[in-house]
């Protein structure tokens, strides 16, 4: 492999709290008697250069008494690039899927050796996050949603990412993506509710502000199922609060509705509860279907019908990266990741 | 404001898909007719030289151009730190809560002009996950749990942080303390339950792996609570399934407990679905108390008494935060911050 040596400036020392200057490879190189040289060998794990046991540990014991630690920026000026695989970290509260989803894409690239960072750019978004991403020379970038331009693309691949991968609906040029078309989720609701017998279909869009994401393409997907057909849909806004449940079940018979798709398990817990207090009879009168598949949803009477989401494994979308990584000329993959089931309970 | 000007390597070419080079600064200055301080000048936002406008256009709209971004790297190299604020990662799947709390806490520091960058430390604990940090060249870094030892405080603050918060349940010598004692959440717990009569208490214990570090604390402040009553506790490991449950459920009369603390809202709503099925009266034969005050435990019937826990706001945070990185100086702080009081619903 071959190894470039570049002289990395001094920088100048912050205040600290002790007054001490922050220390540096030249204080890690006098106190074990060696060239700068040596300390960057010895600490970067170079193999083109062969060093003594005894050498290695006398740098290693002066770093560690120094508390000297090499500067990952520097490591990355002389690299070209890091190991580092930046996700920016999602602006809205997650659900229990995509924080399960994260641990273990995490855990996976871990074991790849690379870094998982991910980046909070609040009220910055798009080709303009790009940018910002860009200042910490990841060499991949994995992007959920759909804020992602090509020029962010080239953004992040001229400041030296070797892959960028989208998540989410569409594609953008230059990027690999990973389909997540969230439209599946609400086609396979709709089919089923249909195959039941539902004939006057509600959809809940939650009134929280970040889920259009997903909220809008599952809506899309209903009406696509059912297009076509004799059946109809009614749009339910709904926000995630009693208050506001009670208000829809309060007028619930006024719209007619046979069966109504909640969004996911969540608003289905909450809209279930509030038709059941005001009387209305599920599945007799109204089916319900969540999604998500929560384990709380298998605890309500009647138990709760949902749509099962089957998001890539952490696994395969690590080993996805790492080969787009080493591999950086290879023309973008496209792949569809995300699998819509229905789980047939009770409640429908 | 002084202003360092140190020459920054122009870093290698990494492969690149187009064959092209990263753009450097010394490209901007070329196609801008300026010299290459004046782009950093210019790029950085610096106050302490007058450009004229004319100019800074040129440079921004070269830069835009060539699509060359500064590096973070060379710029903290130059600041001698970052305006970065590090959080470790989880490590487990986070739930809606501490979501809740990070996507506070993200939006209030990107007000205040920083970035929140988390890190995945997959496999590296404490002293040793505090040197990989550090090469970040954080300003400040924010670690929750329990990990984080006086080593590892000196090792970031040597290598520039100027904070260092732990959010835990103690207090690490350098580091400001953020105290969350969830032995708080039990203790609330007991004396509620035991006020309403249970003197057989149980305590769920999740069997999955990286709750301890609150399930611990939770039953410690159980036993704390009853010390010295007539009150005895009964540890009850429990997996979360269904099957899990209803096996403990059908044991559940020879255990002959009349109260339950069941670790959190989830926790509660599985063992109450499970109690009910097998014919055993919430609270008539036993009382019931989750935590967390989910929204879910108000849908169930009888609703779920809980423990509403209180996290600092995310705003409160940041400006501990901004506060300790403007004046590193400054004994370290040490704040109580986890409230805990009870809710009493129908299920105690």
């Amino acid at each position: 492999m071959p190894y470039v040596m570049v002289q990395i400036p001094r920088s100048p020392a912050p205040a600290s709290p002790s007054g001490s200057s922050v220390p540096t490879s030249a204080d890690v190189a006098r106190l074990a008697g060696v060239s700068r040289a040596t300390v960057s060998y010895v600490l970067n794990n170079t193999s083109a250069v062969r060093i003594s046991e005894p050498t290695r540990r006398r740098v290693h014991e002066a770093a560690k008494e120094l508390g000297y630690v090499p500067h990952a920026a520097a490591r990355s000026l002389r690299a070209g690039h890091s190991r580092m695989v930046l996700m920016p970290a999602p602006t809205i509260p997650v659900g229990p899927l995509y924080s399960q989803f994260l641990s273990e894409l995490q855990g996976a690239l871990g074991r790849l050796d690379y870094t998982v960072v991910q980046y909070g750019t609040a009220g910055v978004h798009g080709d303009e996050a790009a940018r910002a991403w860009a200042e910490l020379r990841p060499v991949a970038v994995l992007v959920p949603g759909s804020g992602l331009g090509p020029q962010g693309v080239a953004v992040l691949k001229r400041s030296g990412a070797r892959a960028v991968v989208t998540l989410g609906p569409g594609t953008v040029d230059g990027a690999h993506a990973l389909l997540m078309d969230h439209a599946a989720v609400g086609r396979a609701a709709a089919a089923h509710l249909y195959a039941r017998g539902g004939r006057r279909i509600g959809v809940v869009v939650p009134e929280e502000p970040g889920l259009e994401v997903f909220s809008r393409p599952r809506l899309h997907g209903v009406r696509h199922a059912l297009r076509g057909t004799d059946a109809t849909v009614t749009e339910l806004p709904l926000a995630y609060d009693e208050e506001a449940a009670a208000r829809l079940a309060g007028r619930w018979r006024s719209l007619g509705l046979d069966a109504v798709f909640a969004y996911n398990d969540e608003y289905a817990m909450l809209l279930m509860r509030a038709l059941k207090d005001d009387g209305v009879r599920v599945p007799g009168e109204t089916a319900v279907i969540g999604a998500d598949d929560l384990m709380l949803g298998r605890l309500l009477r009647p138990r709760l019908s949902t749509v099962h989401i089957e998001l890539p494994s952490g696994r395969d979308l690590a080993e996805l990266v790492d080969r787009a990584v080493r591999n950086p000329t290879a023309p973008p993959e496209r792949r569809e990741v995300l699998g819509a089931s229905v789980v047939a309970r009770d409640s429908t």
